[in-house]
């Protein structure tokens, strides 16, 4: 079937160039999951002839814009770049543009960028966000990571409580005997909090001893030099196991014990949180517990475009995994 | 002055709750610049108030949508990841929202990209692509990122050939003799391969012997086993001076070469090219030629959303400067 080059080109003549039947056309556009190969064929062929679909007007018509928002705190973070990065993969399969605002941390912008995205109606949003009082549109489906926000919010997570005992329970396999806790970071509550949670209840279990640190944010970084002043004698390290609530604060911490001639993992074996890789190899920082990016972004995604809003789980958590990574005395 | 809470709030009523002139609330609603701290009083107004503007209605009828897209190779990477940031934190400073899709590289991918943002009729997009050929509207405001593109299309990009001379310069003020220029990465030419060329005139105005060597993309990495072996001597390496076109590159040469007992810096002197740092702190990975990716964003924001399109420049070099990192003997 040819087509007159002068005609504005219609579904039909992207379904006959595609190969395909009308029905796989209407389902591209309209965002119903086809087989990849068939999404491919239908937008090269689209794009050969030319086929646009009016989002605007549409949008207008069906109050829909096939767009969703992400409200990010930065992209200079690898774990919430590499989040941001499936998250946009996910609604890009599904035919989801996502407009991302960047939030910096800080709970006044957070509030903004929620304004900015609105203005332009978007489907969704998905936030990870240090502000739990963010106004916004009850009906607006919103999703939210790490954080619980309230009610009818769902929140998806990595099983941090496991992740946690997880930690411990390595540590413990490995030999370690005299285990410590150190967390760094925001004073807002979420998600995270149950790392120290499940690492210290798998100590109680097993009945060994522990301490836990919580260490100010950035510029306070004081308590841990009186924590070691204390906890170091004749060049010995009181502790032979730590879990970091992140693989910064892990590799941050490392090289201060290195520093102070306590080697890692020879002295001490140490367990971060994130499984964050060096650039974009496969090489981790540490030792690490692996959140589940891929996962949690689909999770994320498909909990913004569910059509039925009525029963959504209030949180989910997605299972992690342990990798060795240079920090234990399991790492090759 | 108090505002009946049924009537929808107007633009003045934002005026008096801000304390601003009603022409700034008009200027921050369309965009044009005003002090950060007056567009911070305006939309916090607006949000107290519940103003909103309808940009999809506004859309349609000033074929404006305040809509800026990103085709954008991964945010796994930790340059892309950090200069996209910077990318939309400048347009938000404009009142422009960002949608951002991913290519993975891929060519078709970035096609597609291009087309599924022109759906929703962008004001213009930043890309930074693989794909010389794609179908662009030509009246469509286009910015492109280290690689021409087609007349009309202004390049950003760092100054390689200043970094590239800046690298050999430094390396021979560190008493480097016997030079080396190793390359990995795309085959399509953009102004990257310029940190080749700079490296080169340098060391041809000093009269000093140097080899390039390029390394295929991920899996093929071989020549380098063959060229090690051929330039091996009893333990001694046949250079003392490296220059990589990425930090990535250079951090894993430098543990293929510690592996073969060969010191950096101490026996041979190395230096990337991009300046990314470890996680968001401070540190790096190796000493480097650091790009100025705030500098980058903004020129890119400012190209794109520039009223005259009538005499954009066909490419914008922007300073670098290097940095010592811990693979040169100047690190602390």
């Amino acid at each position: 079937m040819t087509r007159k080059s002068t005609a504005a080109p219609t579904m039909k003549d992207v379904a006959a160039e595609a190969g395909v039947a009308l029905g796989t056309v209407s389902k591209v556009f309209n965002n119903i999951p086809v087989g990849e190969e068939y999404r491919v064929r239908v937008l090269d062929a689209a794009h050969k002839l030319g086929y646009r679909v009016n989002s605007y007007a549409r949008g207008l018509k069906t109050n829909k814009t096939n767009t969703a928002a992400l409200v990010w705190p930065t992209l200079w973070h690898p774990f919430f770049a590499s989040l941001a990065d499936a998250i946009v993969g996910c609604l890009m399969k599904r035919g989801y543009r996502t407009i991302v605002t960047i939030t910096n941390y800080d709970s006044q912008a957070e509030q903004r960028c929620i304004d900015l995205v609105r203005q332009n109606k978007v489907d969704g949003i998905i936030a990870l966000t240090y502000n739990p009082d963010l106004d916004v549109d009850p009906d607006l489906p919103f999703v939210s990571i790490d954080r619980h926000f309230k009610a009818g919010v769902p929140c998806v997570a990595s099983d941090n409580f496991s992740g946690g005992q997880l930690a411990a329970a390595k540590l413990i396999e490995l030999g370690c005997r005299r285990l410590l806790f150190l967390r760094r970071g925001s004073g807002v509550a979420g998600e995270a909090d149950k790392r120290r949670m499940g690492f210290e209840a798998a100590c109680r279990e097993k009945d060994l001893p522990f301490d836990s640190l919580y260490l100010l944010d950035e510029a306070g970084f004081d308590p841990f030099d009186a924590f070691l002043a204390e906890h170091i004698h004749g060049g010995v390290f009181d502790y032979d196991g730590i879990f970091c609530n992140t693989d910064r604060l892990c590799y941050e911490i490392q090289k201060r014990l290195e520093g102070l001639g306590i080697h890692v993992p020879a002295d001490v074996q140490m367990i971060g949180y994130d499984g964050i890789r060096k650039f974009d190899s496969d090489e981790l920082f540490c030792s690490t517990i692996i959140q589940p990016v891929d996962q949690m972004a689909q999770t994320a995604v498909d909990l913004l475009l569910d059509d039925d809003r009525s029963s959504l789980p209030a949180l989910i958590c997605l299972p992690v995994r342990y990798q060795p990574g240079g920090t234990t005395r399991d790492s090759v």
